[in-house]
């Protein structure tokens, strides 16, 4: 069932194979993870020829089920030197899983740089070189190859920031309208991509939801009680949809958990400028969409269409970019945010990590606090490849030390999203032991922290944090392997009935019988794979840490440092104590 | 007997304390590695308040003990993210020593840069702002301070590479000639004294040869006896004083093991042009010296006066810097490596990881090979702190990074020295293990290798060279807390009457009875605390190996890879079984 397109850039050849046996339950990050576990020497350099790159759609992706398009991208990262799986929404993932594809295995390095494309189609796999893509943004890349190819393809792609090798550089892929904005931006898998020569994947298929399912009338039946239950929650019913991710910038500045101008305070005065409810609004009244979907068939709808006041789209605005360019820098102008966000965009360039930089280049007096303008240079600097560029493009660690700056807040060398772990402390715990760096992704906490989804922990408190994060990483990395946008776990934690229905649909596709108690041991295995490659590239309990400033220099309004202690950290992965109960004695 | 001086750069205050009964047998290495460890949090950042930076004279400084000038620095390493030792000759340690001081502590971080200057004398210590000194070169620096304070007095200071925090920063001190160029260079340690806004230490001592001996008749003998040993072998007694350590250039290249164009081949064409022998008669044609004493009371006196066409003086070039800043970047005009040489110090740069950085700037393109305008324009740079200057001021690393080049010769992220771990094994075993990074000094397996002293172990094949790195890293971590110049240990390999003398002289200053099997054990006890440091700033075996590609990239002219197996090298530091007797199963 599906097969394997390895594709050799060392010898520029394609081949397919089956899927072993042992990897047929497996899709998404369980997938990408199993791969590069399997495949890539723990130690070798992530730009080298060693390291593989892994595409991987998930177990549900390109079927019926509501919300299922999310593409994982694996590999070791060249930013923190660990595994890591990205992953993101827009088309490819549905159409990959419609050519019978469950992976993509990128491997080897070319002798002349290419740049090569390869392309997919119900024909075959070929790879080509396209030397006229070198060094194009990726607006333009997808462009001419959606006018090349068609406008129902997909296109993955990376921009320049991925062909000079830079540590923030992400790889993307276009919504439905042919934006080329849905990235897998963390960990500098668009360099990886790039050291590999590869500058695009075109993915062309005739459908989008005939992906094989074993039982379709059983499938039909649970994919629309999913829809049900996403439609009927708050957060993905109706938050999402109104909002997009970006309703939450008043809510964690009221929080006091906002990081702003570098993690000095934790709420924004000027949070309403940049938020969710004023890009809505702005929206609209620009002739934008406040709602959207990044792929066929989400019905949560949370991207946006937002035209700059000079008529420039950018889609989306995203809560974590509208703070990393934003509230971080000190900037509520929303149309900075913008303009910011299509220049990462083009150039390929995460925006989590060159807001983080940027922060830091602010910290370093390269620049004032609040200068939008300038931070449009300093990116702009990035894209041209000057050696200032080449700092900003590796990262916040990397410019820390460049212009000698120690307050940067990066765990394993990746910088933190929009959560300060000083007022959010469960969203410390995911940060500082996660297999991917600093990451919100891989253990939102958030949602019972602030959100009061699955609970209600005390985020200030440092009890209960680690229970809390332990369980909420084991759930992602299961859903991270479906397809599933990561958003249906506020369902799943709310609505007894949620995960059975989840459950339910991949018993349905692929003949298994499995229990909701499986998806518990999925997640564990998918992290104890990740935890022992990152062991045998090196890592220890001593990088599963906060910056130390985190825990003497308190967080203003609410003045707390990050207090989660280092016994109760090393505790995060002992998943037989968590099975025999801790997590009634941790949080509620 | 000693004291302990603490500068306390947050408030500004120095004091004096007894030095601890437990550290009275400890100097240098074994002084500065012990106080880390005692006092540094092993998961700080290296240039926050928590690093601390540990100056020691060695346990025979200041007294009549023949070439026992060495200094020792210490800390935590913002290059390899590990404990650091480094050290250097000079006229500081005999000075320190005979202030009676056993070690300064410089801990904490001003709130306001500063910089200062730390002024020790009879009187006392003192803590005074030096503003006029901010962002002056070393020479300057050294020249200004010798004026007021007299030219008796000995300076450590940094250039503007430690005062901007980079990576290769070192720390210097001067000879007796008032040239500021005896460097404790490796690891950063300059940017640790840069980010406690400590710019120069003064230490003005009335005499230079009487620390205290409680056996002074004893101690005369044993003295004069190991001058004798030292004259009397063929390295320390003649090699050595007639060209210097760059009497290694024909040699090694000769042996194919000298690293040419970026670890390119093993053999440099134009090796007599920069070699010993051809900057001895250059030296002297021009007036300058082919032999000097680097601080008052050494015999070998391996240290030169080298004056550049244009007259500037380079007092000493060593073989490192002539490897690093010739060879290495192909370039055979011996004045450009004066030039440069002379560049790195006043700019407070190590001149090993600068050429290393410069090699892989020309691997990138940014200049060709042999460019020696361009070198010196990239070093002006640094001293600048342009963008690009920023990035060569980190080093080898990170320049890499910043670049897209994949092929940097660094271990724990310190650039090699001037011999290819392909065609010389044990080398090879000592920089992917030392506790320093790659550190040729750490375990000069280059003796048994090449030069034939302590018996002879293949340098092209894998056996034997663990065991042969082994013994001398123990023995390396005993010389190194003596205060005795390394080099000594040609004449403690081949003269069995050359440990128990240095046991004698030990024994009559100190008034113990430690036994040459003490020796062993001392210098075991070093490595492992330096080990157990590391261990907990996260250090594992998989930091202990040399890059992949020297595994898969055979040298010409031998074409060799590196291929001790890792099993072997996480042997090392297995002392029980080297004290089994594996040695004889080992090298011969």
């Amino acid at each position: 069932m599906g097969k394997l397109i390895r594709v050799n850039m060392s010898r520029l050849v394609v081949s397919e194979e089956p899927v072993p046996k042992e990897y047929e339950l497996l899709g998404g990050r369980a997938l990408t993870s199993r791969l590069v576990f399997d495949e890539v020497p723990p130690t070798c350099h992530p730009l080298g020829p060693e390291n593989k790159l892994v595409f991987a759609p998930g177990l549900l992706s390109g079927t019926l089920a509501p919300s299922s398009g999310r593409l994982s991208v694996g590999g070791k990262s060249p930013l923190t030197g660990g595994i890591k799986e990205a992953n993101a929404g827009g088309v490819s993932s549905q159409l990959l899983a419609n050519l019978g594809i469950k992976a993509i295995v990128v491997e080897g390095k070319p002798a002349e740089k290419g740049p090569y494309l390869l392309h997919l189609s119900p024909k075959g796999a070929e790879l080509v070189e396209a030397k006229e893509l070198a060094g194009l943004g990726t607006y333009e890349v997808t462009a001419r190859l959606r006018m090349k190819y068609g406008e129902k393809v997909g296109v993955i792609c990376i921009g320049p920031a991925g062909e000079m090798l830079m540590a923030s550089a992400g790889v993307t892929n276009n919504d439905p309208d042919g934006n080329s904005s849905r990235y897998a931006g963390r960990g500098g898998l668009g360099a990886v991509m790039g050291s590999k020569g590869l500058k695009a994947i075109v993915i062309d298929s005739p459908s989008v939801f005939n992906a094989p399912v074993k039982e379709p009338e059983r499938f039909r039946a649970a994919a629309k009680k999913f829809t049900e239950i996403l439609l009927a929650h708050p957060v993905t019913g109706q938050g999402l949809p109104a909002y997009g991710t970006n309703v939450l910038m008043n809510i964690i500045s009221e929080a006091g958990a906002l990081p702003t101008r570098n993690f000095q305070r934790g709420s924004f005065e000027k949070a309403a400028d940049i938020s969710g409810e004023k890009l809505a609004e702005t929206a609209v009244a620009r002739g934008g969409k406040a709602t959207h979907a990044c792929h066929p068939g989400c019905v949560m709808r949370c991207s946006n269409v937002y035209p700059t006041k000079d008529g420039e789209i950018c889609a989306p605005i995203e809560y974590e970019t509208a703070w990393a360019l934003g509230a971080h820098l000190e900037n509520g102008d929303l149309d900075i945010v913008a303009k910011l966000n299509i220049l990462c965009n083009d150039i390929g360039l995460d925006t989590i990590e060159t807001g983080g930089t940027l922060g830091v280049a602010m910290e370093a007096g390269l620049i004032p606090f609040g200068d939008g303008a300038g931070a449009i240079r300093l990116v702009e600097e990035i894209r041209q490849g000057t050696p200032l560029g080449r700092i900003l493009g590796q990262g916040a660690d990397f410019t820390g030390r460049a212009f000698g700056v120690t307050k940067v807040a990066t765990v394993k060398g990746q910088h933190m999203p929009a959560y300060d772990p000083r007022a959010a402390k469960g969203i410390g715990v995911t940060y500082a032991t996660s297999t991917m760096g600093a990451d919100h992704t891989a253990g939102y906490s958030i949602a019972s922290n602030i959100l009061g989804s699955g609970g209600k922990v005390d985020p200030l408190k440092p009890e209960g944090q680690v229970a809390l994060s332990r369980n909420l990483q084991v759930a992602t990395a299961a859903v991270d392997s479906t397809g599933l946008c990561l958003f249906v776990a506020f369902a799943l934690l709310d609505n007894p009935a949620g995960l059975p229905t989840v459950v339910e649909m991949i018993n349905a596709q692929y003949g298994t019988e499995l229990t909701v108690d499986d998806v518990t041991k999925y997640g564990q295995e998918v992290l104890k794979i990740e935890r022992e490659f990152n062991r045998r590239a090196g890592f220890t309990p001593a990088h599963d840490r906060l910056p130390a400033w985190m825990k003497t220099e308190p967080l203003p309004p609410h003045n707390t440092v990050f207090d989660v202690s280092d016994e109760e950290l090393d505790q995060v992965f002992d998943f037989e104590k968590a099975d025999t109960g801790e997590k009634a004695a941790g949080g509620t």
